[in-house]
């Protein structure tokens, strides 16, 4: 994403190589593990197939999945455009490619494609804006034909089937055509990033227009309301994020991209602030965004249930790729430290330590041991304490792929002054400044295992330029900045060392990982009475498999004068184990006495890795003795 | 209902009488506003005209409503039968039986009613068992059958339609037919219920079949589970009611009345150990089951929160149903105390007070001033903190007309030694017992609002029977009975005198109704640091329009040192309010001061009345200082 008027500015792609360490192992896992997977089962499944079907007039008798299906080969073809350019492979290629031309058969002669709609036998074309999904297929297309161009395709057929298809969509949906938006938004921002790589000012005047369009009530009701798809009030009137979670974030993450093309301050401003409410009442400690199960929506502010998190994978994508945007727009590190938070919580718990699994959402209490998940078929989306291997609603293996092998693109920005770095990762980022200023910088660090963060440098024009550095929000106490060999505490936010850097010039940041509490807002009823442990940037979990005689976690109970340790490595909090009363009508007039059987030290994993080790209880949040 | 082996008697139509009172009241309030509501609405709707076009041939173009929407005309038949029986009246009589004409005129040659399958253009007969609510239907045509047979008209027209229907499902589903059972649990008690009025045993071999197929998946698997309708487990091995709770509570009651008449132990036995841990662990603090919204479905244990509190109406209707089943079955007045509560804290809670609006879900807990429903359009199920006058799916309005209308079955009970008195209001009760010992009893009670129950012999025969009254299961403190001028305390459970009773002998049960605070299990999280205020058998809320300056009751504190007060005729708790945190990220290193801001006393309303002075936020849990 290249924006015109914003703060920052992103790098280009191979600007940041990332290198070991937490994300280069998910990097490399995603490779030769997620995107495998993900191709297998859209074969499996036919809905790559559907395409096959398209080609040979086989629909739609032959069509397979739900109405969204096509967009999951977009996102694959997402990922392995950006996964091709991180690391140039000819067999990868050639299996992109493969897909490619399966998908451009099926485009018809006037650039419409979709493999569930407008054939004798199926709905017409755009006939189901509601819940169709037909703008937001394409809004996917575009974004693989982007990363495609990005990549340093700009002519791949891919683009040339998305420049079809988005031509296609301004004819219809232009200032002349058809007055609709998509139930789900995500063909906003698409369209904004084509015009970007294209030039093509169209684009950019469609997203307006969907943009504007939406919250007048353009769509018919449905179940749940026009909240739902954001229907319900234009969006400068919005107060915060609301309804179907990742259509939310999706639909703000266009407007932020249309704000910044447009020079529509207003626009930013409404996003901005409706994005500060949504952080301080409507998010998880994980970052996760959502409690609702029914509507996969953002419930009332405070209404945050551990136990019916649903937190959806892709509303975490959703919400990485909004704060992106609004980092750049605004520079300001409150959404680099969103984007932190939720890439190490929300999506890196999604896939299972082999790749091959996923979860859909992104529970913080598990109160049952869950049954296995069918390893060979397509389980419902959040019903079991384990990760599956493919869903019925599958948007969140594929969104997750496309993410991974992305992830270098969140992790330094650069402005006229000088290189900012956000997230904390091993390897190497080059920059060229204005004047020709060349720039590298080699990081070394086990983060977040391992506070320190060294960067140095690696270039040699010594015309002075500014090194800005993130210090998290949660690194509260006890952050220094090691310069020159003067070492200085420094606090949550930006800190900008400007000089003439030479080659071989170290900076040390050193942030404090060790464990801590969290305490939550007294407003979430759900959790009162309970602290979290976290680590860094991680959310820790206490997890059955780890508390020998216990099924349940629900009955241990965290004294909170004794700080949580890091013990031979891992993290024990103390807890007593208590004695639950006995069966009968659990409302009584006295608290019933809760018995505790002395103090252990219990240990924490990292939320992201539970579930790797068979069925478990978990919690995140811990009630107190 | 009159089982045949169960410990306690059912009485007869017409046995027990309420006079004024809460439950005369609602009584009246049901005959003069609900069933002429409920009627305008069926109108309205076209649910009641899919009948006529059934008959005229315009099926399916005409037809209205959900797959389920001829049930609703069924129990609007059968609460204006309890309500003929209980108070006959010409005009009445003929309103039902007009309904009734419309009704029988759309059944078939072979028996078949339902108005959307089996045509040119609908689905064929039986197609969707899973989802197609058909043998629903039927059980709620028969339901509405027996209750027009119970109150003196066992040939009534609607008990031969109900008949032609009951041999046309024993036919297709017997023993050498289709092996299937519905969706949805109603016809298996509907059809024991319908043997016990007409003698006809193969209806409770059929019952018997539904009963033993279900939880082998006989279903086709949707997208909630089999877990959803029952078809995971077989009966007998389910440790708790599970799934769709409306489903498994109906599903239960069938069970209980088919073991009952066949003395199938080993069944009933199974309910009651899923009836003891359903209560135990997945019930509301007013009687309310069922806490997710996603499938109206029972969660795991201890799962209750009072924020996203399903509680169906319908779900509450078929507790007591089954309750009451248990009771007859087993004698205990623990299932009596769970009617008490269920029709004081859900039942009472779902007609507004003018009687024509109605809640759906019953929360516990509302955080935002809602919108006001539309009074002309019927309304999404659970979306506003405002009782609506009608519902897409609108099971809940007739169910709790059929409901109030047969209130008084479920005031006492006899046996072979005396009468039973289980649930306490202004009437008489009158009971011939074995040897012709007739029995009058005149109760005298501003019941719950006053704890005094004065129950006055009024009949003449001397031969000793016993008198059995229930203390409630909340009365742990302070109960006493007087009898013959002696002053006894009493506890929970039953209590019972045996005497030779004389004309004008008087019983005075008083129950300690001070209110008092309830401390909830400390299993249940969503409420932890919290207590509620209850007053005999009322569950009592906070209500924000009571609460001067205040939107939300969130910001209030209970100080738990202070008992709740009754002054001035209101119950009354002493809370501060508090400031919240600053906007920001929720979650901090140290808990976040909480400034209360002195105390004053904030007044309570009985749950059941809240929402009727415009929207208001409420909470049931208020969390303590």
């Amino acid at each position: 994403m290249v924006p015109s008027r914003a703060r920052l500015r992103p790098l280009g792609t191979g600007d940041v190589r990332l290198v070991g360490g937490h994300w280069g192992e998910f990097q490399e896992r995603n490779r030769s593990a997620v995107l495998p997977h993900v191709e297998h089962w859209v074969e499996r499944t036919g809905w790559l197939g559907n395409f096959d079907a398209a080609r040979a007039g086989g629909l739609p008798a032959d069509r397979r999945g739900r109405e969204f299906s096509d967009s999951e080969v977009y996102k694959l073809l997402e990922a392995m455009a950006w996964e091709l350019g991180r690391a140039p492979d000819p067999e990868l290629e050639a299996r992109f490619h493969a897909i490619v031309a399966r998908v451009a058969a099926a485009q018809e002669p006037d650039g419409y494609l979709n493999t569930r709609f407008g054939r004798p036998g199926q709905g017409p074309r755009w006939s189901d804006l509601e819940m169709g999904h037909e703008l937001y297929c394409v809004g996917h297309l575009l974004q693989a034909a982007v990363a495609r161009a990005r990549t340093g395709h700009p002519d791949d057929p891919l683009v040339r089937v998305a420049r079809r298809a988005a031509d296609l969509v301004c004819a219809e949906f232009g200032p002349d055509g058809r007055a609709g938006v998509d139930g789900h938004p995500e063909v906003e921002s698409a369209l904004v990033e084509l015009y970007r790589v294209t030039g093509e000012r169209r684009y950019l005047e469609q997203a307006g227009l969907f943009v504007e369009r939406r919250g007048h009530h353009v769509l018919d009701e449905v179940e749940f309301g026009r909240e739902y798809f954001q229907d319900d009030v234009p969006a400068r009137e919005a107060p915060a994020f609301r309804g179907h979670a990742v259509r939310s974030v999706y639909l703000a993450a266009g407007q932020v991209d249309l704000a910044d093309e447009t020079g529509d301050d207003g626009l930013l401003a409404a996003v901005v602030r409706q994005w500060r409410h949504t952080v301080s009442a409507r998010t998880y400690l994980t970052g996760g965004m959502g409690s609702r199960h029914q509507d996969e929506a953002f419930a009332e502010d405070f209404a945050l249930p551990p136990d019916r998190a649903y937190s959806e994978t892709c509303a975490g994508v959703g919400s990485v790729m909004l704060a992106w945007r609004l980092l750049l727009a605004e520079g300001d590190p409150v959404y680099a430290d969103l984007i932190e938070r939720t890439l190490f919580n929300v999506v890196s718990t999604s896939p299972a330590a082999d790749g091959r699994a996923f979860f859909y959402a992104n529970t913080l209490h598990r109160r049952e041991l869950g049954a296995v998940p069918d390893a060979d078929e397509p389980s419902p989306r959040a019903s079991s304490s384990l990760r599956a291997p493919w869903f019925e609603v599958s948007c969140c293996p594929t969104n997750l792929a496309r993410t991974l092998a992305s992830l270098a693109a969140y992790v330094a920005t650069a402005d006229d002054e000088g290189v900012q770095l956000h997230q904390y990762a091993g390897g190497t980022v080059e920059q060229e400044l204005p004047g020709g200023r060349a720039v590298r910088l080699v990081v070394a660090t086990g983060y977040p295992a391992d506070g320190e963060v060294r960067v140095r440098v690696d270039s040699d024009d010594e015309r002075p330029w500014t090194l800005t550095l993130r210090v998290p929000g949660w690194a509260v106490d006890g952050a220094t900045l090691t310069v020159g060999g003067t070492t200085r505490p420094v606090g949550p936010g930006a800190v900008a060392e400007r000089r003439s850097w030479r080659r071989g010039d170290e900076v040390v940041l050193r942030l404090p990982v060790a464990p801590r509490f969290t305490h939550p807002d007294p407003r979430i009823d759900a959790v009162r009475g309970c602290v979290a442990v976290e680590q860094g940037p991680l959310v820790l979990a206490v997890e059955s498999v780890d508390v020998p005689g216990l099924d349940t976690v629900d009955h241990l109970r965290v004294d909170p004068s004794a700080p949580p340790r890091a013990v031979d490595g891992r993290v024990v909090v103390r807890c007593a184990r208590v004695t639950p009363p006995e069966p009968g009508w659990p409302y009584r007039a006295a608290p019933p006495p809760v018995e505790a059987r002395g103090f252990e030290d219990v240990p924490l994993v990292p939320y992201y890795t539970w579930a790797n080790r068979g069925p478990s209880t978990m919690r995140v949040w811990l009630p107190v003795v």
